[in-house]
């Protein structure tokens, strides 16, 4: 808990939310900057900077409410799809610094649903970056 | 495990791929059309088409899977952050239907990052709307 985390005032009660689910370990709100309609946030109760720190207990609990709730973004507000997305560090849009995940409902229906792809997914990398990165990654996990 | 799926052939090594990381529940190789240098994404070995239906044991092993690929992201390659994104569904630009997380480093030199972010999140949303879809999702979710 962190006295200047408007997150943990949210969990706390001292800032209102909307909020949609909580559990022993996590708490779901809605985004009052929707990137659609449903967009909500999963945060987890002990305060954690970001995905780079928090413990992987909370990861876990964190994903499992984000699970439950984007079946009912399927099931009760009949959206064609959901995305999942984390941002770690304000050079991947961090903001708010409590981690977070966002779950985003999709829409068929383009006049519900504005968003864009990140980046262009059919155009290929070079191929001896891509085995170079991952030797080093790998020998870094080894 | 199915016949039909690219993931499942990469697992059992009939597809080649850029290995980065593996461990009894998880896989995880770089994507050949990457974001940014780095990206891959992490898979369970165990087939399941999505978000909605992969068991929570295997969704919890994937992120945690994530979590420690992310911090060598940014300590190996030094990226200046990290984007985790789950599509669902093909109106979420889910592509191949074998649960995949994607890992995306970031990067502030925009030279090596040329993500957008996929929606304006400065604007905020109608009120009525918002505290009406969180009730709805909080009935679904009690």
């Amino acid at each position: 808990m962190s006295d200047q985390c408007i997150f943990c005032g949210i969990i706390n009660g001292a800032i209102p939310s909307a909020k949609v689910y909580e559990d022993e370990a996590t708490y779901a709100f809605m985004d009052i900057n929707p990137a659609s309609e449903g967009h909500l946030l999963v945060i987890p109760k002990r305060h954690s900077k970001d995905l780079l720190e928090i413990p992987t207990e909370d990861l876990a609990a964190v994903t499992a409410t984000a699970q439950k709730i984007a079946r009912q973004v399927v099931g009760e507000l009949g959206a064609d799809g959901v995305n999942l997305l984390n941002c770690c560090g304000a050079d991947a849009w961090q903001t708010v610094f409590h981690f977070h995940l966002h779950v985003i409902p999709r829409y068929r229906d383009k006049g519900k649903d504005k968003l864009v792809l990140p980046w262009q997914p059919d155009v290929p990398g070079d191929k001896d970056t891509i085995v170079a990165v991952a030797k080093r990654l790998s020998d870094a996990l080894a």
